[in-house]
């Protein structure tokens, strides 16, 4: 099987308008993707995306592009063969990296291809993603992660011995997920810009379905975070979980005096509290906000910025984002980190894709790495899942393990054409 | 005066064909740019650009067209008059940030219409940038800094009292800086790709030109790094300063190691040892090889990392990039947090237009912030000049002030004629 052609969209969805996924700092997001669509000459085709917020989606779709030469015309078993290679290729080219390195568009955009790429190896092995991973050897695994640059934080021979050791017991574990799924928390009820009124109608509705975690958003006027914070632990009550979420909002001491000031209403953790650039200023939060946890990563770019903020003790909770990292591959090394820190692994998700393709990192994290669902919840928000031809199943705050071949994230092709941007009958 | 439209090019020049620039990470650089154009009504056009290597260009002049809306139809007094304003309102858009935020290809675009701007207001204000710089006054400076995430380190009135408490010097470094030039380092002797007759010959020429500081590159096979070591520093003499330049080749044990190999050479600074990202691992670096100092900064991409080097004691050296980073305001907090730290700045030029620009904000920061000129030094590298209509003038291995107003980047009609990309005659 070969790759033939690599085609490229630009999907946005007008959620502004409703300000679904608002926030301190994200004030009128317009869900998007770049969305790829990887061609093959025998076989089925391979489906990725990155998740953007709107405009900028036209940069990543051009990076895409700048791409593509990677795969196109590759034969599919040379390519499954050495993912490692193929993926040092895409991240390394001479001329490429410099407009990241590892970060930005164009590493965006490498995530969306990587993904695809693992999309069509699970689906020509007839396996969810999830299920691929975790059939291969810890040896495989291995194999197929950069470590460059994180071997002063784990060596290829030390995630070997932790892949090791917990490999008996993955069928048990795999049985288990099958039958009881995997813990979520829900984010859906918190937006920055929904009313009181829907906020509480919103914690009703999810207390009735089962979930015992939610997410909130603050980083707005302190009083009226403290208010809203009064509203939401009011409505889900005290037993339950509540998150809270700053996108970013804080300088250091501002977000040490924020948090403190949002204690009494005991959050679980608090995410995002500065600049995802800082990881001095996290473990300098993380420590004065103890023992309320500091929780990051939808925006921590590669590798080396998680390998940090676990050096730094700056995180309690690990949130791989799958396509802020360079696709599976990356994320591979993180889960293998946190892994050996000990830190728990709570996947960034909502947006458009990526609760359809954290379910499998999440699932694949407890079988063959963390052996683990000690404080571990992968995130939920219930937009835009209709657009996906296997969308995600989620019962009583669990997700059920996606059982179709592939990794999820293909579209159903009348979004594609409605919600392409700018051409589709949404924009036009 | 409005600002009416906004060009951008995609000019590439190819020095791959040469081996001008190679280094251990970039094998064939193609010294590039996205080029910008601030067509106004009436006056002076502004020009900026940002430098690439090559391939990822295209990706760059598609977020400047993102970022194009900014500027179009602004009128320009209103800009000059809140240039902090209008570079949040360039690095915070609610929606593109996301595909940053400040990183990357946004970042790199932002960057070249940033430069453009302080361009045109230079050229309104008939100075050249460094002279429109110095002349400010502390609390003007202060005003276009953007301090979000960096008040940990700096706030505007430490700001403001480091900037009053070397004004009164003024007049007197501008003199001598008009008189005798700002100090410089001289790149070009010591790129990977050249031969040993080339290299040696280049160190002799650059002699007898008035050099005394030289940089070579390392970071291949370490036998390899240690005779091409001797063989300049036996063809630059034990009297003179030389650097040595990495390019991110190693992980953090390996920079170790590799350091100490070469530690007989005495150099200066290893500069780039391992990934930009890797604010820890420069520190663990920077502990282990002392007394040879840590420089690092062209992939420093904004000024949170800048924060983290400093704060961490991972830098003896800071090289600014006048287009990694946000363009001049954000270089501009940069020296603030240097001069706080007490950490020698020293600029990372060469590429396509880096040496026209950095010569304006060493001058400016040895006239208004650091007012020191120990252990700085500006980068220089002989290639591309002949580009620009006021290139730069080094003689005796100094830059000799520029006079022109503006910011030196306008490049000539016909240069960019033949090496916009793809279409001009030197690409067909």
């Amino acid at each position: 099987m070969k790759i033939i052609d690599v085609d490229v969209l630009d999907v946005r969805f007008p959620t502004s308008r409703t300000l679904d996924g608002s926030d301190a700092v994200h004030l009128d997001p317009d869900y998007s993707c770049a969305y790829v669509v990887l061609r093959t000459d025998d076989g089925p085709d391979g489906h990725g995306l990155t998740f953007t917020i709107g405009r900028g989606t036209e940069v990543v779709v051009e990076a895409v592009r700048s791409l593509a030469p990677f795969v196109t015309g590759r034969d599919t078993a040379e390519l499954f063969g050495d993912l490692r290679g193929f993926w040092r290729q895409m991240v390394g080219d001479s001329q490429l990296r410099w407009i990241g390195p590892e970060k930005g568009a164009i590493h965006l955009a490498g995530a969306a291809i990587v993904n695809a790429v693992w999309d069509l190896y699970a689906k020509a092995s007839e396996k969810p993603l999830w299920k691929l991973l975790a059939d291969m050897s810890p040896r495989e695994l291995v194999d197929v992660v950069d470590f460059t640059y994180i071997t002063d934080a784990i060596t290829p021979d030390e995630a070997l011995d932790l892949l090791r050791a917990v490999a008996p017991g993955k069928q048990q574990r795999e049985a288990q997920l099958r039958a009881d799924g995997y813990p979520a928390y829900v984010t859906s009820v918190g937006w920055m810009g929904y009313d009181d009124a829907k906020v509480e109608r919103l914690c009703h509705e999810a207390l009735a379905d089962g979930w015992t975690s939610f997410k909130m958003k603050v980083g707005g006027d302190p009083a009226e975070d403290a208010r809203r914070a009064a509203l939401i632990r009011g409505a889900v009550g005290d037993e339950h979980r509540l998150m809270m979420d700053a996108n970013q909002r804080w300088d250091v001491d501002e977000a040490i005096d924020r948090v403190k000031a949002l204690a009494e209403f005991n959050p679980f953790w608090i995410e995002e509290p500065t600049s995802p650039d800082d990881v001095l200023g996290h473990a300098a939060i993380a420590k004065a906000v103890a023992p309320i946890a500091v929780a990051t990563g939808e925006h921590a770019h590669n590798r080396v910025m998680f390998k940090q903020l676990m050096q730094a003790n700056a995180i309690g909770f690990c949130q791989i984002d799958s396509c802020r990292l360079g696709g599976v591959n990356e994320v591979i090394a993180v889960l293998l980190m946190a892994a050996k820190f000990g830190i728990s692994v709570c996947p960034h998700a909502g947006g458009v894709g990526l609760c359809e393709y954290v379910q499998h990192l999440s699932a694949f994290d407890y079988i063959a790495v963390s052996a683990s669902l000690d404080n571990r919840m992968t995130e939920y928000a219930e937009h835009l899942h209709e657009h996906f031809v296997a969308p995600i199943d989620v019962q009583g705050g669990r997700y059920m393990l996606p059982l179709a071949p592939g990794y999820s994230a293909e579209m159903r092709p009348e979004s594609l054409a409605e919600f392409a941007f700018p051409a589709g009958a949404c924009w036009r």
